[in-house]
């Protein structure tokens, strides 16, 4: 949790309201922290689409409540990756039969 | 992420649905890696009021998405408390009055 918020406040104290992301800190932050997020996607408007989906009460920043849904959200999507991964490879490689 | 996946799975993975946890397995977990959320409450029954709350679905288990919620909404907390006290140290101690 801790680092969490380190890292929200590492971006979101540099300029302007040091407890909220604007759109450049939000850039920043996903490429340096997340840049699997904004490689997978080809769309040049990603980062646009991520705030707007992030920013709830539309005052063009992301506060930290805004974030950490997109991390709850991403880490529930890793989990759901680690699971299939887990089962497919369970099929691919089954233990010992138990007699 | 990853390691908010590794240490639901260290607990869930224990007994009976390993992606879920039951109510052991979320007592432990508390009582062993958010210890302070349990002794900050003097409620006896302060578990199974944790588990009503995160179990949605009812199923008298918590998966891994209604964990996140518990975690995204301690940290959220956690993130306040980090600013008031910030706040409140600038007040005590201003820093040189700039000329």
């Amino acid at each position: 949790m801790s680092s969490l918020i380190d890292v929200f406040h590492s971006y979101s104290g540099r300029e302007g309201d040091k407890y909220k992301l604007n759109k450049l800190e939000l850039k920043n932050l996903l490429k340096e922290e997340l840049s699997e997020l904004l490689s997978a996607s080809k769309d040049p408007m990603v980062v646009e689409k991520i705030m707007n989906d992030l920013d709830e009460n539309q005052d063009g920043q992301v506060d930290f409540q805004e974030f950490v849904v997109l991390v709850a959200a991403l880490t529930v999507a890793c989990n759901e990756f680690f699971i299939v991964c887990e089962e497919s490879c369970k099929q691919e490689h089954p233990g010992p039969k138990k007699n």
